[in-house]
């Protein structure tokens, strides 16, 4: 046994290492079995059997361990998630079935190599955004015991931060994805909506709902995504994942933060210091922020709750709750129920208002490239968020509640612990949102965001400074690097020139100054206005030319292209490094009537002595 | 007076004629209101009087007849459309109010000098798709009177069938902008949702309204889509126009086709003649017809009037109904009524049925580029409908109910007369329909479709053979060509050699063979595979070279030209008439080692004589 086992962190990085170092996965897996036996924060509903696990480790033998992207991967599925031949119960023992099947998006990661490891603990039919709300028992925060885990994926959470599973399915509505991560410090992936198949799973809100994903980093979140994120036929919901363009996380980014009077700690002043650090840390990352108004997106939370979205809980467990509402845990019956007396009326007249509130909300992208948010303003005890359910349970999700009725991607990711206050000591956590299919951006921003920070992972003693950083070639399918092409500019398009614009204006960034290998000729073309240059390829006599890289969304590059008069091109460039780059080149013939100005080796120097 | 007024065929491209010719717009705006005067057939609630006319008049004194799209020209406005200063009843005297404001889209049509002449008659609320629910009384079919007009925009679709006005505003829930349409012999374009405001436009169901456009040539209906289609912050269900891709109306293109035991033609023989006469005149135009199974559509057309959505007419009119039921025409009443008891939970699970036709049904558009369906299946005498109201009126709506809720857009175009039967004499037509945003390709089909045919204009003497094709630069903002990029090629992308899927994955189209202009050097370039020819422009001694002309979604020809390599690129290519067409061209230096096959002028002989 080459590793002290009981010492693993199951951050994927340690755990595909100790594969590697030849660590039997049987020996891994009974660890984390051991691991999540106590369960004294009643993360789990129904822990795997041996007999019940046998089957997906089976499926490992003799399968090279390099040869699966989860390969002995133990995670935990929340419990309105099917596990095929164990019941799903949603948090309501009178509910269970038992399905044959996994769900779709189970049966992926199970194929991947992934172990699951039992049924976690959640707020009845995951309606709550607390913990509390199970007959299972609440659930207990991974730090302090007395304290809320979050919810309504509060067992998926906390079987994460307690090191028990290398990650958890959750699902969220609401901000039940990200509530728990941030009471947990943990990465929460609320990825977009349809991105992760709902075939298998309970529904809350249909329209509304969305697998999530909980994980130690960022960079585990994104390797489960990628293996998750698959398109399904039977799931009308679902939806390929599209190219996220440019990639805005390596910065320079411009990031909304929310005006002073839309902020609400509920009191908890640690949290504001923690926000407050937080915005300085994007700031260091290459963010600027932008102040925005969150008014009409707190106007598009108060739909999900107060509006008719409720009806679609009464729908998904119409028949049970009619038939045994007794069943139902008081405060879960009592929401539940009444979305059975909305209308279709009152329906259809605040879709309405969505659509409006959404056209506002979307204009904030015109400004900024992602949103931050505390995830939640502050945490309560268990016995306050008894004491006061439904109140309470309302302020945990002021910052999460609009997020899928708007149709955006979020991750809640770690932003320190609480210094003083009632809380003391436990973590807090900021989100970070951005339109739909942005999910790989947000998670590279998230993991730079994580790193800037020396933390631990979950409530383990595992650091994060000893995984590696996100892995930028692990993507979903269909969001992959092909959404943007790289072109070399030399002349007008250059930055602050004239036809510059043509880039900026199709949501081109730069990438950087650089020099061409020294094998071209460069002209002041003839013509114009626009005054341009033209570089030509030769064998003897080139020159270094000064050029910048641009990147610019693929979908964009043809018309950019297409706009370009004779004799100019866009060829391959080879850069000094000996690359070679989409860009700028000149026809020979072109050049007839321009002057050499090869020497200068310089668009800029050029225009400069010509001003 | 160059011309006898009288006999002025209302055609945009007869009115733009007499304009240019230096008939009065006064004069031709008179002759308007006299032929409106008489409205025997009751197409409209309110004809403009000539003080409420002036001031559109008056915006076009002293203006160049030929500096607006529009200049001039009459229009009709169902009377569900705000025109300014004039009541807008909706069909219900009881319910009618007074804007001081014109409905968004109509504040385009006037700004670009149309000239509004009267609101229309329709069915009440826009409930129903025969014309004769109104209480300012039935509207007579434009051909024969004993006949319904089809609705709910029946005295738009009479009037500018009569030659009354040029065009007119409708709107279209269930088919109300095609049904009236194939009844009156005239061109109905029901727009892809969204594209036209519907600011100042009383709802129906408001998810899946959309204002239409009646004309008597597919080519009048796109000049004012191109101006109407303006999108409007103040409509949160307005959308842009978006590129329309490949432009599938020249040919070849695929059609669908309902299979035989889809069909229902309700008793109407003659009908069936003339849809399989349809069939054939698109055969002749190039197309290929693929049967599909209408079934999901059906399916998807129930949810319409047996499912929730009806209790968007409700919310349409909640405070009125309640106030005064009696107000409302009674098959109106007890449809609108019926809205009022659907349950929020019944509207949501009606969204996830739909949402999983959706899915089924668009998937019919991986085997067809357009589909051709009945517009209605028959027609119905006044007497006999008023006798069957709701069960006529939904046989009319059986081929139009469910494009909307799918998001389509479709063109209801003249298929013929029906020779024999009750309804002879009578038009019939057929609908075009496409995915949203394909409004232009559908027009341009449309066009060729009735040009096919030797057919009177309306229920006018004018002919169609008299007015231009369509124009292929009028088009809507947003829809326009930058949509594709045509690009030359002239070696391993030529059809059927090994680099042409490059093409044909993305979507593109073979235009044509061509000849570049004489300015070229042809070279074999060295290296391979695969083995690919380079042309170089040269100010002597160059050839024409064979090439071809494709034509591709420009959001694909971006990964296109990224994955060339050097020393090939994209640039500009003269062709033999002298134009320049984005294509292959070669940087001078990569021809080193290569073979100079200027000579031959052709890849393809080449390829041939080293076989």
């Amino acid at each position: 046994m080459p590793l002290n086992l009981e010492d693993l962190s199951f951050d994927l990085a340690s755990l595909r290492a100790a594969y590697a170092a030849g660590t039997p996965v049987r020996a891994v897996i009974a660890e984390a079995m051991r691991r999540c036996a106590s369960d004294a924060p009643h993360a789990f509903i129904h822990r795997l059997t041996d007999a019940e696990i046998e089957p997906y480790l089976a499926h490992l033998d003799g399968v090279d361990t390099a040869s699966l992207p989860l390969y002995g991967v133990p995670f935990a599925i929340k419990d309105n998630i099917d596990l095929a031949h164990i019941p799903t119960t949603a948090g309501c023992p009178e509910y269970a079935y038992t399905p044959t099947q996994s769900a779709f998006l189970v049966q992926q990661l199970i194929a991947a190599g992934a172990v699951p490891l039992g049924k976690a603990n959640l707020d009845q039919f995951a309606t709550g955004l607390n913990g509390t709300r199970s007959p299972y028992g609440a659930c207990r925060n991974a730090f302090n015991p007395d304290f809320v885990s979050g919810g309504s994926s509060s067992g998926s959470a906390v079987s994460v931060a307690k090191g028990w599973v290398s990650f958890s399915l959750g699902t969220d509505t609401a901000g039940s994805g990200r509530v728990p991560a941030s009471f947990n410090n943990l990465i929460g992936l609320k990825p977009s909506l349809g991105l992760l198949s709902a075939t298998g799973v309970v529904p809350a809100c249909r329209s509304v709902d969305t697998v999530s994903i909980f994980a130690l980093t960022a960079a585990d979140a994104q390797a489960v995504l990628a293996v998750a994120a698959v398109p399904d036929e039977a799931d009308a919901f679902s939806r390929a994942a599209k190219p996220f363009g440019v990639d805005f996380s390596a910065g320079p980014f411009r990031f909304g933060v929310p005006r002073p009077q839309d902020l609400n700690f509920f009191g908890n002043d640690a949290a504001i210091g923690l926000f407050a650090q937080s915005i300085e840390r994007l700031h260091a990352l290459g963010g600027t922020a932008v102040e925005i108004d969150l008014t009409p997106f707190l106007d598009a939370a108060r739909l999900l709750y107060e509006g008719p979205w409720v009806a679609e809980r009464y729908v998904a467990i119409q028949d049970f709750i009619e038939a045994q509402p007794e069943a139902v845990f008081p405060p879960v019956r009592t929401i539940i129920q009444g979305g059975k007396t909305k209308t279709a009326a009152e329906a259809f007249a605040a879709s309405y208002k969505l659509k409006a509130f959404k056209r506002v909300c979307d204009a904030v992208w015109q400004d900024v490239d992602c949103l931050l948010t505390p995830t939640a303003g502050t945490i309560y005890r268990i016995v306050d968020m008894q004491a006061d359910p439904i109140r309470l349970n309302s302020n945990l999700g002021h910052y999460t509640n609009f997020m899928n009725l708007l149709d955006y991607a979020a991750v809640a990711v770690p932003a320190g612990f609480q210094g003083s206050g009632d809380a003391q000591g436990l973590p807090w956590g900021v989100t970070l949102a951005a339109p739909a299919f942005k999910d790989v951006p947000l998670l590279r921003l998230a993991d730079r965001f994580h790193r800037a920070q020396a933390l631990s992972l979950g409530a383990t003693s595992a650091t994060l400074a000893d995984t590696p950083a996100i892995n930028t070639a692990e993507l979903p399918k269909g969001s992959n690097t092909a959404g943007t092409v790289k072109v070399a500019v030399c002349g007008a398009h250059l930055s602050g020139l004239p036809l510059n614009w043509q880039l900026t204006q199709r949501g081109a960034r730069l990438l950087g100054a650089v020099q061409s290998a020294p094998e071209y000729k460069f002209y002041a073309l003839a013509g114009g206005p626009v005054q341009r240059p033209g570089m030509v390829r030769v064998k003897e006599g080139g020159a270094a030319i000064d050029m910048e890289v641009w990147e610019l969304p693929a979908e964009h590059f043809g018309s950019f292209v297409d706009g370009i008069p004779a004799p100019l091109g866009i060829g391959k460039v080879k850069l000094a490094d000996g690359s070679w780059v989409s860009g700028f080149v000149c026809e020979a013939v072109g050049v007839e009537g321009g002057t050499d100005i090869t020497e200068l080796g310089s668009w800029r120097e050029w225009l400069a002595k010509n001003a």
